[in-house]
């Protein structure tokens, strides 16, 4: 029997790199009012105390840590991540305020701003003096942001621009901080100067009086009650004519001269736009690493549960811990080295991703297509992580059974806030499309439709590099030691990403040679799009984990994580299987000896998935407990 | 392009039938105070506004329908059923309530009871008069029934049982009707005459005064908030020494004489105890169709919202509509095929169980047999039927965004309201170990744990019968018509449940070959058990939908569903495809051909999606309005 409690301490110091004092800070706030939330909670009292909690991080300077130290902060978006990812223990409904305040509002200041703007506000943004929102979505286009429909028209004698609401359903949605809290929002419009038309850019819109009344012109309305987050005062705003003026153009990478010219650094309109929608890419980065945390909460509760849960046993026998049934270590194991998989993998990217800003910010030139790569893993670990947490905290819900149904037990809530998770800051299904179209052209093109000509050169470029061969001896050897693996684990997500990049690219251009418009030709194209972007994404979590094994400070807890990783490469050939048999990658013996291999190891994890769970360090208090009364 | 108004309208009589007034008739009072519950309620409030729906019902004589004509009934399940169907349309606590009081409470009496308990309560439980209580589940016992610890003690003096909980987790717990309402209770407990344990029996006991007040020796506590259905006051319920008289045993399996002999007919305990168990098979048919109706509501809403937002579009063109995308086709289309495939297979149930009933009644010798194969369809339709609501709704929710994430859209708070479906009424991982069981004895045992003896004999009876051979050409076809084929469909189905039959069969005999006890082989064996028991009962489900098909009414509904009955079965191959490649049942190219043509299925059907969801007959009152403001 492994000692466990070894284990979990080792595993909690390792896991809580980098930043553990940053992490321990917020989980002891996490513990404390107005942090910790009842059960049942009045909607307008929740949105209260969930503001008096953004207040606290805000006097605790854990709000602008992503700043610039000239207004605040640390420079370090890494530390904000972290503490986004550590905030996701406690109530949803506070992270994503959250982020709503420091990240979208102040991250579109930071990042589509100029120095005028951070002067202006980003100290104040910092210390929460000056909430604001983030005002993108729109009622009819929440997915195809290119086609917003507000519009921001330059008028050259007001020097200003009128923004303007064109119809009802051109209104802003969903918007966070709107319905209460918010005095100003960065508000993204389609720009007109002198009757041109330059695409969403961003500016800056007070929106509020001191009093909290809406500014003449602007309507707002509360989006009401939700499935969850209702610590979070969403709502829609209407603008009818309102004066913006001609400095409150977040203006980094385009700006309108007095004169009334409009001047951009980035030539192509497309690039432009995505270089602005790049300030997604931190919430995307944050987004998952809150996802994990939740899938830890679940999963620690699940874990802790089933191993003290006794129900049935041998005939006459005792009862057994509901853990000892194969059919249910199946279904909690996976999920939590899936869990270890995406924390390595959240943690990777988001080292990669301040990293990048550091070369940006000293000019390097390889910056600009560092950060293409980065949002790629960006958009398809979101997807991963908010899929996993609804998963993983369905599978802990049922695996507790009745208890789990308890509103007192944290699963449900949880699941309903973290819901919408697969949908905010880009709906799950459109990223995937976005991560192989992004595959697909090397990180080279911007991400709008690729054409015709893309596909053909792409195609061509890859003529002279055949996708690895098939090993015909590695497609049927089922031996233990080939199985477990991690190299053979790696090559076969190496060679899924790969191939499917080569086959969704000769589908498209057979679609294309045989006349099929483009747009048409990726829709046709989808299913296949999503499991390319899904094998890549996987690659990279697998990847980010054997590092993350590699790196592990004792060999103990190396050779714990070895297994998890063992089991997470196993767990999801198993899962799509199907494909490594249709690619003929796997044989039917070797595809079955994978299945029996999941087994073994969920049955030999199960000694140590306590342990396993208490290495993610959830505090009790924080956690909830867990009454197991037989 | 089909005339989609025709189809919905004809399609909509169909599935109607049988019972179409019946169902009008709910239908009806769903749009009706007090049925209709406002987004966001009191739980205080939504307990006396679903207590007042349920009243209603029973007013409408819709409560009793399973009962014999002489207490106010019609003696017949399969109507009480219906409406347990078409009241999932509306709020869900309401359905729950219900199934509380008629069904388990109502149907304990009328099941479990003889003669002179029916004439005792079971007019007054048609009438609401007597609210009641099924008291089995208990804190430290959900699933294993078999050892609850509340125990019922024969005293001869007294004439009367000493009905006691051992210990606080011992407590009764999950109680419907117990937090406030029940005045009594069926009470499950373990029966002792004499000093000899006879296992778990019923008994009626009252639990509260005229006041409401919990009656001497009983404690009962609210269960309090939960994850959705929280206008069902659900309790926990101590009992301290509490006397029952003699004839408050439901005593139609098993009693005790004046004289303190226990008597029954059933001489094996085990027997005896799923013979009583089987009043869950009503429950369990029950939940299955509510949670098609959930399905069919959750799928409605979100297919017409996705028929009408638009997002994207070629360059420069029109947005399109989103189930114009393959990729939400995929995931929507398959989904209502299911739901149709459900559909059917209730339906089919509900009358195969109404029909053993009366076979029951008439003293028919195979009623016995034939109501163990009805328990096996029933518990596996219960977890495929539940399980499918929550991945359906999940998918509807995501598809319609944002949108989905309102409380005032209904799928939010249906999915939180049928969650626990896959855990009432038998867990469902639970379940499908026991449907597993029953197939390997062919329905011949009684659903306890197999012994040694009975696997080697059933393998020994099956020596003789071949499992199906594989067509070597048919693995290798891939024409249209070939996939199309109904009865290529059927016979897929059929073959992986022999298969597999045979493959668990044999497994769990090389085991305990090998001397691992029987309890310990059949857990290593449970991810087996479960692939079999999900084929057998979505076997079930494409015959019964194949039926549905052929005894359609017109040409034009049965041309339309028979498509629908396609995508059902080669969406299921899809998914179930690592199966068929590992069994050599289908060949590569052929899974590619089939995952291909899901696609083209899906495309032809998003011509007609939104008179397929019309078809299911959920009226604009009861759905709630979709908002598609654009």
């Amino acid at each position: 029997m492994p000692d466990r409690s070894f284990h979990a301490s080792a595993l909690c110091e390792y896991l809580a790199h980098p930043y553990p004092d940053l992490r321990a800070h917020v989980l002891a706030l996490l513990g404390t009012e107005p942090f910790r939330m009842p059960v049942e909670i009045d909607r307008a009292v929740h949105r209260e105390r969930v503001l008096a909690a953004v207040r606290v991080l805000a006097d605790e300077g854990l709000g602008s840590l992503a700043f610039p130290t000239e207004y605040g902060g640390e420079g370090a978006p890494e530390k904000a991540i972290a503490v986004f990812e550590t905030l996701a223990f406690g109530d949803t409904s506070i992270v994503v305020k959250f982020g709503v305040q420091f990240g979208l509002w102040g991250g579109s200041v930071l990042q589509l701003g100029t120095e005028k703007h951070h002067e202006q506000w980003l100290a104040e943004i910092g210390t929460l003096a000056l909430p604001g929102c983030y005002a993108m979505t729109e009622i009819g286009h929440g997915s195809n942001v290119r086609r917003l429909e507000t519009t921001a028209t330059w008028d050259a004698e007001a020097d200003a621009f009128l923004l303007h609401t064109p119809h009802e359903g051109a209104g802003k949605e969903w918007i966070g901080n709107a319905a209460l809290h918010g005095q100003v929002a960065t508000v993204f419009a389609q720009l007109s100067v002198g009757g041109e038309g330059h695409g969403v850019h961003a500016l800056v819109v007070p929106i509020r009086d001191d009093d909290g009344n809406p500014l003449p012109g602007i309507r707002i309305e509360d989006n009401g009650p939700k499935v969850g987050l209702n610590g979070v005062d969403n709502g829609r705003i209407w603008f009818g004519e309102v004066w913006v003026p001609r400095e409150n153009l977040l203006d980094r990478f385009a700006t309108v001269t007095p004169e009334g010219r409009y001047e951009s650094p980035i030539e192509s309109a497309g690039r432009r736009f995505f270089t602005m929608l790049g300030t997604l890419v931190a919430g995307r980065i944050s987004i998952a690493a809150g996802a994990v945390s939740a899938a830890k909460v679940g999963l620690t509760v699940a874990v802790r549960y089933a191993d003290q849960r006794r129900q049935f046993g041998p005939e006459d026998g005792a009862e057994l811990p509901v853990l000892d049934y194969t059919s249910l270590q199946r279904r909690l194991l996976p999920r939590v080295a899936e869990t270890y998989a995406l924390h390595f993998a959240v943690r990777d990217l988001a080292g990669r991703y301040a990293a990048v800003l550091r070369l940006q910010k000293d000019g390097d030139e390889g910056a600009d297509d560092a950060l293409r790569e980065i949002e790629a893993r960006a958009a398809g670990l979101k997807a991963l992580a908010s899929w996993h947490i609804a998963d993983a905290l369905q599978e802990s819900r049922e695996a507790m059974g009745g208890r789990g149904y308890h509103a007192a037990n944290r699963l449900g809530k949880l699941r309903a806030d973290t819901d919408v998770f697969s949908t905010f800051e880009g709906a799950n299904p459109v990223l995937l499309q976005l991560v192989a179209k992004s595959l697909l052209t090397q990180f080279r093109e911007e991400m709008g439709d690729l054409q015709f000509l893309d596909v053909m050169r792409y195609v061509a470029d890859r003529a002279g590099t055949r996708v690895r061969e098939r090993n015909p001896v590695a497609t049927r050897k089922t031996d233990r030691e080939h199985l477990r693996d991690p190299e053979y684990h790696r090559s076969a997500f190496r060679y899924r990403e790969e191939r499917l990049v080569e086959s969704a690219a000769r589908r498209l251009k057979a679609l294309m040679d045989d006349g099929v418009e483009p747009f048409e030709a990726f829709n046709r194209c989808q299913d296949h799009l999503e499991t390319l972007a899904t094998a890549h994404s996987e690659r990279v979590a697998l990847e980010a984990f054997l590092d993350g094994v590699a790196a592990a400070p004792t060999p103990g807890v190396s050779e714990q994580l070895a297994d998890v990783a063992r089991l997470y490469a196993l767990a999801r050939m198993e899962a799509d299987r199907a494909w490594f048999l249709e690619a003929g990658y796997v044989e039917p013996a070797k595809s079955r000896a994978i299945r029996a291999e999941v087994g073994v190891l969920c049955r030999e994890l199960r000694e140590v998935a306590v342990s396993l769970v208490d290495g993610w360090g959830i505090p009790e208090g924080v956690l909830g407990a867990v009454d197991v009364v037989e």
